[in-house]
Parts: structure tokens; sequence; C-alpha cells
């Protein structure tokens, strides 16, 4: 029963002779992002915390953190527990972390690691507390407020002070702050309305900071921001940390987002494919790929071919159904790279990423956190 | 960076206390359906070899088996190899394997297995032979006919009868018969328009056997149909194999089907599960549970909420958006079952399934075949 799953490719082999499908990452693109990155915030006096729900990879989050990252950000806490078992020294779970058996993971790693959390709850701002006091550690706090994404979080104002001064005062909790995430303007296409929605949500963030002052709470950590939107919390004044994630990626969805000008706004790359091949007879008009719902998500559309003269029509488990202009361009065996409609789940169905560079393998990474739902 | 995805249950724990979100299998139900199947195929003269593509996890695999199933099928090499590592002594890849790193890896399990494959193209099989040859085997393959889904297959009649010679006349492959699933009438609603479709596959297949038969080529095995539409084949007088897989979970997607009455046409019961947890503070109206898109699939439509009084609005990551009736019943560390929309990528996700009966866990089982992408 101790099955493994096999690695798709070794370095120093061809890209040809990567098995499909696989997850690849052009290096180039990834490195070219990093450094635009560093160049979208030069002069700004910023910490980073890139996300890595996104790569779920120690070995990628190593690189953000080589090009300034103060540590990362994870969902889960078991995602932060492989980020720390890959190097990482600061994680921030940056969401609820509720039920018996989470809470005590999570003050098991702040044990060992600088970790921080949120709440938007009383209730579970005890729970956490509690379980902090077992082990004898100050657990690092901040109260997630609602800035219009309509999910998670507190209201701003009065609920969001009420509950900051709770964790204030609980003795095994340090208070460290604000996460203000507007998660709904990510993805928004229009530059005005994009920037609509994050004025609101800086104006939220400057009142409940200014609220909190006047009860002798300090926010020393104002965190927020995606791919999406992050020039503008980084310009606003009022956040000191950013969280951005796909931009090492991109996917087919972010790159649907437009400046005032309606050109594309983000000057990241793909660097991100599914490596897949045709799998069947030739056939007019169509291909099939061996990669198929098991080996990308769908649920922001399908994905982007990047090779010319095909178009990925439809998903089945296994399958990918392409339409070609000539068939006989695409005969089994035939690979190709698809461009993911959406990176993060994608990410999470593999448990290597291939790196390459001029077609050839230069590294093959865990992804360490693949699955880690808890 | 030897981490490990931790369990999320040990056996003899209530549910209650089951980390979230897990995969649960209501083991009542799971071994209601084994029933169910055997009652419905009272009489005929078949065999069963369920689909592993739905479950993944050689325990179920074995269980069936203990119902009377011959072996199992797999959509990818590594998902045989991993049956095959878990005790299942007879495997069909019941699919195209193409590419150097595939063939090479199919012809070594079939040195340790009873182990069979589909192809559709001339080239490919050139190649299993090639490849059976250079391991002193003879490979069993099947001809993949094309019925009606127009995804994988050759067509029927004359380019069957071609391909299949093609085979029978390799010196390193043996020639099985015909695999001819109609995948596309699997999640048609109407009985009538089902029985159509497979009645159109049918006699296609019967057409095609008998022209094999007149080139003196034998179809010992002839396999297709799924949960949707295998009563229609079981009672074919063709098909002497069917291969269902989601009978014994069932989706919500499959609950849509009706008989000719416009009853749902399944007595399988619901016995796959995402247990989830309310993570968010309590809001009029809704409540956030920790099971997104990385918890769930969603392609086939939204998970069900198995329990009364909410509605599974939307996905994100990490998150789902519930519309509950009364928020006060659903505070955070609340926990809830969904339904899936789509069984099989959603069971890909998981690394473990809980077996529960009446709210104890009895066992917990690796899903072993998570992830065989090749």
């Amino acid at each position: 029963m101790s099955f493994q799953i096999p690695c798709p490719a070794e370095p120093g082999i061809p890209l040809s002779e990567v098995d499909t499908p696989a997850l690849l990452l052009d290096l180039d693109a990834f490195e070219s992002n990093l450094r635009r990155m560093d160049e979208s915030l030069a002069g700004r006096n910023l910490r980073v915390r890139p996300h890595a729900k996104s790569h779920k990879c120690p070995e990628i989050a190593l690189r953000q953190m080589a090009h300034g990252a103060i540590g990362v950000c994870c969902q889960k806490v078991t995602e932060a527990e492989a980020m720390v078992a890959g190097g990482i020294p600061d994680v921030m779970v940056s969401n609820q972390v509720v039920g018996a058996r989470k809470i005590e993971r999570l003050v098991t790693l702040a044990q060992r690691a600088r970790v921080s959390v949120l709440a938007d709850d009383r209730n579970n701002v005890a729970e956490l507390d509690a379980a902090a006091a077992r082990k004898g550690i100050k657990l690092n706090v901040l109260i997630e407020v609602d800035v219009g994404a309509n999910r998670c979080g507190v209201s701003p104002g009065e609920p969001a002070r009420a509950l900051a001064a709770a964790i204030a005062t609980s003795p095994h909790l340090h208070f460290r702050g604000i996460h203000a995430y507007q998660g709904a303007a990510q993805h928004v296409r229009s530059a005005d309305e994009r920037r609509a929605l994050i004025g609101r949500a800086i104006q939220m963030v400057r009142e409940t900071v200014a609220l909190l002052g006047e009860s002798g709470i300090e926010c020393e950590i104002i965190t927020g921001a995606g791919t999406g939107t992050y020039p503008l919390e980084a310009g606003s004044g009022v956040y000191n940390e950013i969280q951005p994630g796909s931009y090492i990626f991109m996917d087919a969805d972010y790159a649907k987002n437009v400046d005032e000008d309606g050109k594309p706004v983000h000057t990241f790359s793909h660097s991100l494919f599914i490596w897949a091949s045709v799998m069947s007879h030739v056939k007019p008009g169509r291909a099939i790929v061996d990669a198929g719902l098991k080996a990308l998500s769908v649920d922001s559309g399908m994905p982007l071919v990047a090779e010319s003269g095909a178009e990925y029509l439809g998903a089945s488990d296994e399958h990918g159904v392409l339409r070609v202009a000539d068939a006989l361009q695409f005969p089994p065996g035939r690979k190709l790279r698809l461009i993911p409609g959406h990176c993060d789940p994608t990410v999470n169905l593999y448990d290597w990423i291939v790196g390459y560079r001029n077609d050839t393998v230069e590294a093959v990474w865990p992804i360490s956190a693949r699955g880690a739902l808890y």
C-alpha cells in the first residue's frame, strides 16, 4: 500500500521527454516575474509577504524570500506546516482557524516558527487564547475586517474595535493588526472599478485604524492586496504589508484585467503551463489531450492553448477536447502547453512542478502543501 | 522537505471530531450500493469490472471484488500501478497509453499483474508491440470503438476491423476484444434519450463484432457502460463486461437522471460526502464553510448540502458560501455534510477517505491513486 506517485521528469532531460500531464514552470518567465514585482514596488516602504496558497511549494517560497519577502501567507495550518518544514521561518495563516484539531496544530507550529493567524469571532479568540496558554506561548493574531468582499471578517468600525480589544486583552494572544483583503476586486476587469472598490476598502481601513488608536490599540501590521490590485494598496499610505500570490504564475483569468486605456494591466508573464499530450487517433478538426478535470481546474473557464492552431473546448475527467485547424499537426504523442484558467486549484492537483529553461528540465520541485486541506 | 499530509481522523473517534474538509464514506450506504449492483444484475451472465477512476482506493476495489468483480478499470498507468500495489490482480487501462515513459511503465506492470489496454491508432499499436517485445511478454489489447461519444476510438466497421487485425497480427500483442463506452449518454436525463443512444451504440458494436468474425478475429471481451446506462448494455446480449464506477458513491449530477415515469432512475444512495466546518462569524442569511475549489470540484455544479436549512451558493479557492435560513444555527465550528456535484474529480483532491457508521469512524483508507496522472 506504500504506492508513491512517480515524478514526471528528472533534471537534465529535454522537455519533450517530460511525462504528461505535468505542471511546467518556465524559469525565465518566473524569475522575470519576481524581478517585475521588485521593480513595481521600488521606493515604497512596504513589506511583501507573498501568498503561498498559489504555489504550495517551499522552493518557490525560498526564491521569493531571496527577493526580499519577509515570509509567506498560507490559508491552512497544514500548508503553513509544509512551508515551515521547507525552511520558511515566518508564516501568516491569513484565514480563520476553527476546530480543536486545527488549533492544536497551529499552536504547536507556533512553538517552532513565527506564526500569526486571523480571527473574526469572539469565541474563536477565546479558543486560540486557551490553546496558546496550554503551550505557554503568546500567539500573534490579527483581526480580519470585511472591506467589501462580503465573505469572512468583522465589519469595520466598532465591531472591529471590539474584537481587537478582546484579542489585546487576552493574556496569551498578541494583537498584531488588521487583515483587509478585498478579494472581490481582484478579478474586476475595469481599472476604474478596481480603483473605486479598493478606494473604499482603504477608507474603511483608515477609519478603523483611527478608531482602534483612540482605544489605545496599535496596528503594527496592516495587510491585504492580491495580484489584481496590489499597486493601489501599496500606494495607499495605509497598508504596510501586501500579499500577492498569482504574480509569479499569471493565469488566463488574471490576464484579462485591463488598465485605464483598456490595455492588459499586467507586465507579468505566463510562467505556469500544463504539459499535455495528444492521445488519440487523428480526426478532422479535433484532437484529444490527456489533461482533463483531474489535471486542471475549469472553474474560471477553459485553459488557453499556448501553441497556435488549437483551442481547448471542453474537459471530462481525464480528457480534453481541442478544436484544431489541421488535425495532422496534432498526431498522437504531440505534446503542447496549456495555460490554466485558474492557477491555484490547478497547482493543487500536482505533486511536482517541473522547472525548465531553453527546453531543458532544470529542476523538479515537490509541491509539498498539495492537498494540505486542514 | 519530507512533509506528509496528516490524516483527518482515526478509527473509533466520533464523526464530530473528524477534521475538515474531509472526504466521508457512509459505510452503510456504500455497502447497500454494492448489494444493489449485485441485485440489479442477478441472473445475467456478465462480468463486472468496476471503474476505479471514481474511488482510486484499493480498499474499495477489494470490497468490489468481494462482491464478484473480476478486477478494475483504470484510466492511467499509475492508477493501475496503485491498484496492483494494493492487491488487485487484474486491471484494464480503459484508455490509450501514449508516450515512451507511460508505455514502459505499462509493460513493466504487465510483468507482474494481468493488464490490458486500449488502442485506437496504428502507430500506437506498433509502439505497444515493440515495448512488449522488449519485456518478452504478450500484452492484452482491446480496440476502442467510438460508438457516439465522439472522443477517442476508431469508427465502427472497417476502421475497427483494420485496427483489430493489426493487433491480432502483432507478435507481442494479444487481441482481446472491443471497448465501446458511450460516455456522452451517461448523464442524459431522459430515459428515452439514453435508451436511443445506447441502442445505437449496441447496434454499432454488434455489426463490428460480426465484421471482425468474418475476418476470423474473435472478440473475447466486449466491454463498456457506466452507472448512467449499464442496465441497457447488460441486457443487450452483446456486451459481456460492464464497468460502472459512480454507483458506489452517487453524485448530485447522476441523481438527476430520471426513468420513463420521470422518477429518479437510481436506487443507489449518496454515500460520499465532504465534511465541512463553518469557519467565520455569524452573518444574517449566510455562513462560510472551509470547503472551496480545493476541496470539491464544481464542474458539474455546486454541491448540495445534506443537512436542511442551507444552500451552497458559490466556491472560491478555500471558502464556500452558504445561504442559510437561520445563521444562528450555523455558528463557527458547526460541521455539515456536502454532496459533491461530481464525485470523481472531487475524490482526486483527497489523500484519505474516512469510512463511518452510526456517527463513529470505522476506517480511514488511503486514496492511493490520488494524483495518479501519468
